[in-house]
């Protein structure tokens, strides 16, 4: 399945993608694609619902209708620092013994084609193509890499938007260059793992103003999505719905020579393979 | 206003502490303390119910009911690092000269005298007595540091309980150990401001097993709260109930010669001046 949120920030309405452009409305079975709905076995309801709309040709257009970030505020952002070897060496760092753990403040995610705003007193504002993770249960200390399979409830697109100044130069833990507000757009979909053929093969990409700036493949990534999940369950508790982005491979604007940084009217455009693609215009600070 | 939970972990209801043993409960008029009681201006209605309560004698005696965090689970935590100079020494570090911001996981939330968990693989499990600010109000770029006052809904003793192998071994980023399960013992009370007579001139104080660890005072904080909420709303937006831990004063276990760490079986008992004190009991790992 391919879930999708539909309508304005903060009243946007869980639906279920079933064509390119033809949606399932799921709104008066589920309240929203949150912690209670990821928690309680929502996904397997979800599943028998879509099934019996389409049968019986409940299907709308998307049209030209806002889509949300595919889950609502998650209790926690999680990021992975470094986890693409060749990025680790652009930003001029060690490839990780073991993961980075940083965090995003959960306000922080808006829609995939929303406007990212640069922050005030930013010079440094830089795009991150990744691959997130949904968690699906809570999750704690589990036994094996394997059995993070289960935990997770799918994959999305998410932009993790930096401020490399208030990252690195503000007292050197990076949450303060993490969590400005519009810094993680996300989606279009979160698609369910049975739609994905190998999650260890996926391009990423991103693009500013037409130019291609990322390329990479998930089978880059130092520690894949189960080793994750496995990994920070051994530190803390996952929560139904919480987000983990995946680091992000080369190309950013502060490994380019000269570095370069997003200005307003700049036009980011990102996606991954199999989970959609975003399209966000840079404003000024507020 | 002393504001209180009171039942089972999970299943608290919010009540105002009007006596050393006595409370109103509120349940009936507010779900919870949580970011829609602050956002919607949840503080001021509740003096009035309160005062008709115990103007009619609706007062119940708290007796031996547990007691749990005096907020709901957070939109986030915050945490600010070094923030008492002689602290910043004993850890080897230098005085920071702008704010330190990390997080811990929104779910590591307990109440005051529950039992703090060692975590699996832990050998330096330590403890912080800290000032815990609750947010009152969505907060973005504040214009002053005396505009601070306006966004803070009153302030907690919060026990910042910490893994330092995890925390400064383990990659970098201290979040990885901040953030286990038990790991935010908060309470017993969310005090209002206008019960507070200087936030700046209340001491600190935790033992282990009945020997002093920690004393300190608020006086000796690098940045004081109204700076830190100020500072913070430049980096990210504060949502109501979002919780701050403002730093811990010197006393830690790691800054000790040797070392000292805490064990299944030892009792942590701390406090904050008219904040109220906490218990915990150490336990095990799971």
């Amino acid at each position: 399945m391919k879930l999708i949120r539909l309508g304005e920030p903060g009243n946007e309405r869980p639906a279920v993608l079933v064509d390119a452009d033809a949606y399932v409305d799921v709104s008066d079975e589920v309240a929203d694609y949150d912690e209670a709905f990821f928690g309680w076995g929502g996904l397997a309801r979800l599943a028998d619902v879509v099934a019996s709309r389409v049968a019986s040709g409940e299907v709308e257009p998307l049209g030209g209708q806002r889509i949300g970030a595919p889950i609502a505020r998650p209790h926690q952002i999680l990021c992975i620092g470094l986890n693409y070897s060749d990025h680790a060496v652009e930003t001029g760092q060690r490839v990780p013994a073991e993961p980075i753990l940083f965090t995003k403040s959960p306000n922080t995610l808006i829609g995939p084609n929303d406007d990212v705003r640069i922050p005030r007193g930013s010079t440094k504002t830089d795009w991150e193509v990744e691959l997130g993770i949904v968690i699906g249960s809570r999750t704690s200390y589990l036994d094996s890499i394997a059995d993070a399979a289960g935990a997770i409830a799918g994959y999305v697109v998410v932009n993790d938007v930096s401020e490399r100044a208030f990252q690195t130069e503000r007292g050197g833990q990076w949450s303060k260059g993490k969590s400005a507000e519009t810094f993680n757009p996300c989606g279009p979909w979160l698609v369910t793992p049975d739609e994905i053929d190998d999650v260890g093969r996926l391009r990423l990409w991103l693009d500013v103003n037409g130019e291609r700036r990322q390329r990479g493949s998930t089978e880059f990534m130092i520690f894949d999505p189960l080793f994750l999940v496995h990994y920070l369950s051994q530190f803390l508790v996952l929560e139904p719905g919480d987000l983990i982005n995946t680091g992000t491979p080369p190309g950013v604007g502060m490994g380019m020579q000269p570095p370069q940084f997003l200005q307003p009217g700049d036009v980011i455009e990102l996606g991954v393979d199999g989970l959609g693609t975003q399209r966000q215009r840079v404003v000024g600070p507020r």
